[in-house]
């Protein structure tokens, strides 16, 4: 039986546990999946009604008259708002939960083609004979890919198949259309990979797996070139085993490139893993913000050249975050390489998490780490630069949905000797006949308690940042796994806060540093600072203090820095070394994550160094 | 009788002298006007056959069969090069070019309506009833107002007035059609304004003086956002009388202020001027580059935010440059400032400059400050890095023509006691019974000999980086016009490599410097660097050597610096001061303007200080 979690695989070097395997049950995480289970998720029904993705379905199935409204993808944030009810209702199972579940599935069920067919905007926008006539930009494999991860969530969490039904007969369409011999052609947006692999695990079915292959292969070999269009934003530039790093739109890519893993995972295609294994780590190293956000431009939603990382017109879709997570948790799987928990922490704890309010139902889209102050000021200029409860292209809400509520599956894997620990949060692991209770305040505390209900070999994630922890009172190396044994195991991990830089061919963070502590990197508001936040300096060797009267009991730090006093319109000097800067001042950051929740003003996560 | 310029006012407090009163005669600048007329003016007009434009308006006249082809703002790129083509003969009669003039004024004759209308696309694509229906996108008021523009520079520069009619007759329907009681609608890309003021310049007919003004009082109060779009985009957002910064397209913003600008002369309206005054300003010191580039965004291919000036994804648009002059040179009409004159310099050597070849064929629409070299390596990511001999949206060329055709009317004007100059050439100057010669190997060497045919006083302008210049061997102020009598005169600029910064401000470059010399910026390029130039960093004080071997007797600047080596991937360190730079190199820089004319790789203006 598949785990009751996404990427459910039996291979790879690490196996997922779901939920009911894993339960975050306190902490740091708990209060936000209830709130995306209490209010995001009924909330993102009411707002997909109102928006009319639910009509368009409706429309298809016969219901009622009119037109299709909105994006050719509607569909799909139907689908991830479906999945992420139903992990919701894997973690936390509630009758009206289910109902909805039931109406909706109904809906998308009688919204079907005869022949499996399945994209509400395109069947009524252009009928069947606009069926794959634009796919670079109809977003009909995209839908698909969702409606069949929505249903492979929800028989692994409610046992129902009446949606992965709907979700085979459509698989079975798409394999009798598309490979070779029949249609050579793609979809603009990556997502249908992943999706057919998942189909694959949960039916056994050895054709999903070979198309989802098949798509792999088919990119990068002119296909889009040929419909007319630039091929570097669809991820069509390259072959995906050619390819050396990840470009154009963001999230295009790295869904793509989880989809690639899942089917590497799936056929030992360890040459295939070595290329995405290489991609990753150039990804990571030249194309990745200190937040784990991705994609730096706002033209194309696309990653930048390497290094071109600005920090004010960071792009940082709160979607790439997202399928940044799910590659480096595929590439976990596979390899059991500690730095890909390491990646999935930073993006989880910053670039993901900043794309949510504290009250679990406004967005950001785009997560910049430079706001200024004028910009903000003049409401023309930066629209956004404000959470929104939804937005005319709402895949990031429903994306954050699901993912909240899948959260506890990426905590904790197995092996057949040990349970990893990759992800610290309150809650139980249950690994064959062991149970492991942990507990603990991180990431406010780092301090880790587990406890095993039988002697039993832990592996727990060293962060790369955590330098001096300590497993059992013995100093561990940071980056890497800490094997330990026994019922009581203490990790405690180094919360000191950090004044950290950049690699020097960031050029846009010249000069800079950033603050963080533990796995959350800091941003600066004006809403907590005397002194402009455009014009701050960080002294880096002054102490730094704690405190967390702020925002809900978020550990503010407040560090020493100057305000700056350099200002000189024009370029018409020689500017002297050590430009000197103004009084000393206190400098008051809160987490990345929480920027925005107050007055929102300048706010900046790199400081220039006193 | 108007000047046989652009901009031909006889209001203001300065006057403009025509072709034929101000000629360049050598120098920088002769060779560049030469390549011009020669090659690049007889080339635009086989790219637009073979683009379609022409095509277009035969279609409209009746001649041939098919479809409109191209952009909805086809139309106006033939405009400019009938401009471009007039001022050319301005310069250089020529029968041939004569021919060309009369053949197209003929054909777009013919493809106008009875009762004036004149818009090829729109009129094939969308007939009668498509007029003006979609003014935001359509481009219509814009191609009409670059049709006024070539009229206007036709019947000055050759007397005949058969393009002036058909000028006359769309502008007669425009007024006709739209104003208070009529259609109360704006076009989404200002010029309209500034060629209806040129209109009335050279007819006196009033009414397009006030639709003039009436077009640029309706902006700002919703009519974009009624149709349903987001007005800071169409520069739309806020009245031009109560803006203090500029913002949206960039290309947009400074023609919509240059024609404030005629308005505000032409009409005496200090308000407006003051207005203008301060948006210029605000522009100049928050959101221009160093290059006189403006529009930091890719996005909207707009003005960012303050201080959002990034080098590698400056957008830059060659178009915007072009604008910046034009505005800039009607305040410098209406006010006398020298700023004005300091700002044309900066951007006609600089961010102009670099968007045509060496050759004078090969043009750039977008150019950066920065170029890394990966992203150059790999084709598939910079498009935009190699000059093109046309685009799909051909703005910028036959803009970047006419600029270069009318070029001598930038550099003198008169007043009743003076003749000033404005921008160095060696060139003739007629004014009155007066004739300035005037010898220079500018921007070269900083020594200009006027010889006046009689006694006369000469204003001549000190640029702001001037310190040290002096007239007749006595110092002068920087900043501003210094009055020279007499029949010799000798002006000479110190042109001593300078090491300038940012304001601090601008965070992109932070901790950075460039080279200038007299007007020119500097750039670092591959080509000439053994080290990468990625890495380069710059030694402030060391001294600087000037050569001129390459690329053709331009001054080439040789610098001290260290190669960098503190690549440190990651974030996961204290960074300590100073961080170590490596060897010693030599750092060799060529004007910006000149850069991509031979290999393209890795390209800097601002290079990191060790």
């Amino acid at each position: 039986m598949t785990s009751r979690s996404p990427a459910a695989t039996t291979k790879g070097r690490r196996h997922p546990l779901g939920l009911g395997q894993v339960s975050i049950t306190g902490g740091f995480w708990a209060p936000r999946q209830a709130r995306n289970g209490a209010a995001a998720i009924p909330s993102g029904q009411d707002q997909l009604e109102k928006a009319g993705n639910l009509h368009n379905l409706r429309l298809t199935a016969g219901i009622g008259e009119g037109e299709a409204i909105g994006p050719v993808f509607a569909d799909s944030d139907v689908y991830k708002w479906l999945e992420a009810a139903a992990w919701e209702y894997g973690r936390n199972p509630d009758d009206d939960l289910l109902r909805r579940i039931r109406e909706l599935t109904a809906v998308v069920a009688a919204a079907q083609r005869e022949d499996g067919y399945l994209d509400s905007v395109v069947q009524l926008r252009y009928g069947d004979e606009g069926r794959y006539q634009q796919l670079v930009w109809s977003h009909e494999h995209y839908c698909a890919g969702h409606l069949i991860q929505a249903a492979v969530a929800t028989v692994r969490c409610t046992g129902e198949r009446e949606l992965l039904d709907v979700a085979i007969k459509l698989a079975d369409h798409l394999y009798a259309t598309f490979g070779d011999g029949k249609t050579v052609d793609i979809d603009g947006h990556p997502v249908i990979e992943m999706a057919l692999v998942e189909l694959y695990r949960e039916t056994g079915t050895e054709t999903y797996l070979e198309l989802a292959k098949w798509f792999v292969d088919a990119r990068g070999h002119g296909i889009i070139e040929r419909h007319g269009h630039a091929p570097a934003y669809f991820s069509d530039r390259v072959p995906v085993r050619e390819a050396t790093t990840v470009e154009g739109h963001s999230v295009r890519a790295v869904y793509l490139a989880a989809g690639a893993a899942d089917v590497a995972l799936e056929t030992d295609d360890t040459a295939l893993l070595d290329a995405l294994k290489v991609q990753f780590d150039h990804m990571w190293s030249t194309k990745t913000y200190i937040t784990g956000g991705l994609g730096a431009r706002w033209e194309g939603e696309a990653f930048g050249d390497e290094y071109e990382l600005p920090a004010d017109r960071a792009y940082a879709e709160t979607c790439a975050a997202i399928g940044g997570i799910q590659w480096a948790w595929r590439m976990l799987l596979a390899t059991g390489e500690a730095k890909y928990g390491d990646a999935i922490e930073r993006m989880l704890y910053n670039g993901f998490l900043a794309g949510v309010s504290l009250s679990g139902t406004e967005y950001f889209y785009v997560n910049p780490l430079q706001l200024r102050g004028a910009a903000h000021a003049d409401n023309g200029r930066s629209p956004a630069h404000g959470r929104r409860g939804w937005f005319d292209c709402a895949c990031c809400p429903p994306n954050i949905m699901r993912t909240l509520a899948s959260l506890d599956t990426y905590l904790a894997t197995s092996t057949d000797d040990a349970i990893q620990l990759h992800q610290y949060a309150d809650g139980v692991i249950k690994s064959g006949d062991v149970e492991l209770t942990v507990e603990t305040a991180y990431p406010w505390d780092g301090t880790v308690h587990i406890t095993a209900s039988a002697p039993t070999a832990v592996e727990l994630r060293i962060p790369g940042w955590a330098d001096g922890a300590t497993v059992n009172g013995h100093r561990v190396d940071a980056g890497g796994y800490a094997r330990a044994e026994g019922t009581e195991i203490e990790l405690v991990l180094p919360l000191t806060p950090r004044v950290v830089g950049a690699d020097p061919r960031i050029d846009a963070v010249r000069g800079c540093v950033a603050l963080e502590r533990g796995p959350l990197v800091y941003a600066v508001e004006q809403e907590d600072n005397a002194a402009n936040v455009d014009d701050l300096h960080l002294l880096p060797g002054a102490p730094i203090a704690e405190a967390s009267e702020l925002l809900d009991g978020v550990t503010v730090l407040r560090a020493q820095g100057r305000a700056g006093t350099g200002h000189r319109p024009g370029w018409s000097f020689v500017p002297e070394a050590g430009d000197s800067v103004g009084e000393e001042v206190e400098v008051v950051a809160v987490p990345y994550y929480a920027w925005a929740n107050r007055e929102i003003g300048a706010m900046r996560v790199w400081l220039p160094r006193v």
